[in-house]
């Protein structure tokens, strides 16, 4: 497998093409953002945390009848994965109140709920990424009927897998977002990352914050966090 | 039927008890406020409208098969309903793209929707009204599953009736709110108002808007437009 030209720099990560058009590699950064890049930091081996904690996730979902767009790693940064379509949807999937559904509606954070809930918002920096129902993306063409039923349904199973499997290692999965692309046939499979960039992850005891709203809130310990994290999974830290 | 003390006065309507428990008077204002109380005016003589519109069109809707919290037209400006506990959901039906559904995503108003949309707001003007989904509506106990799901069948049904009579007289409906309360033994009614202040009413011909929007806007013309819903409805102007 050739490594070839960037094809895109985001905000926590790097594309690139590779020799076959139908796989690209993903190149995890230690950059780190907040509230649509309106704050920046770095997060001291976050890149390799994401990566390896993303990938370990993602193979665990392969076993249990996910899809994904995950190949193989290549090293501790970089993994090849299925080049994929995103859907321009930011899939949210919430067992504990938190974070900006707290605040929307009025809420605590900390309320565990009967049944997880899921939400879509718009993949639009432009706009701040607005929610958005599954009335309107179909309205809007960012996807059809079966597909957001087909991703509801993903969702679910994902989040039944991950809140087993995190508590395993005594953590709380209170939230997480999920993206998914279409590769060809337009075959729906899980892409981006699982990572403590894109979970809310507590301590089952503490209740101790150990993802990235360490850094959105100025907390500190975020490197920590996310070693913790990987420390949990690999029982070993980067 | 006694008219007893003002239980409640709300941006556009006030409501009086009565001598009967269950039974309650609304008054329609002329009051007009946009931008949740934001900006504040007068519409004159967009009481009488409303209260007539509206109760012309409930009956319509019972006739269809809709229960609603009308009972009778007492005068000009009054009318009796039923006394109901309001769901805290504002329910939005649009057929065609408008107001702040364009905005939040970034697309032009007069795009028409190959299928109606319906979206949720929590009623609460301290956090705004903001959009909330049914899995958040049911987290938060605002609304019962089964509760969701009646009411989005009747906001459907409603859909078709509505846009059916506006097309004989010449509008299109655009979009609108309406709001359900539950009466005793917990079955839901329509209740709340449906006229210009709660529905997008364009010309069918010049697209011309005969609705809120007229105030909201600044565009002037207000009192004629609610005054030519009056005439297509009733054949007379108030």
């Amino acid at each position: 497998m050739e490594k070839r030209e960037q094809l895109y720099e985001g905000k926590a990560k790097k594309v690139y093409a590779t020799d076959d058009s139908q796989m690209v590699i993903v190149s995890y950064k230690d950059d780190a953002t907040a509230f649509n890049g309106q704050k920046k930091g770095t997060i001291a081996g976050k890149g390799v945390v994401n990566n390896r904690v993303s990938n370990f996730l993602m193979q665990m979902l392969t076993e249990s009848g996910v899809p994904t767009h995950y190949i193989r790693e290549l090293n501790d940064r970089e993994t090849l994965v299925k080049k994929v379509e995103i859907i321009p949807l930011e899939v949210i999937i919430r067992n504990i109140s938190a974070g900006s559904f707290a605040k929307r509606y009025g809420v605590d954070e900390g309320i565990v709920f009967a049944q997880p809930t899921i939400e879509f918002s718009y993949k639009n920096d432009d706009l701040g990424d607005p929610l958005i129902n599954e009335y309107h993306a179909i309205a809007l063409n960012l996807a059809g009927p079966n597909e957001i039923a087909r991703i509801t349904d993903m969702a679910f199973h994902i989040n039944e897998v991950l809140k087993a499997y995190f508590a395993t290692i005594n953590v709380e999965l209170v939230d997480f977002k999920l993206e998914f692309g279409r590769v060809m046939g337009d075959y729906i499979v899980l892409a981006d990352e699982i990572s403590p960039d894109t979970c809310r992850l507590w301590d089952a005891i503490t209740h101790e914050k150990l993802d990235k709203d360490r850094f959105r809130r100025d907390m500190g310990g975020e490197v920590e966090a996310y070693n913790e994290i990987m420390y949990r999974i690999f029982g070993e830290k980067c």
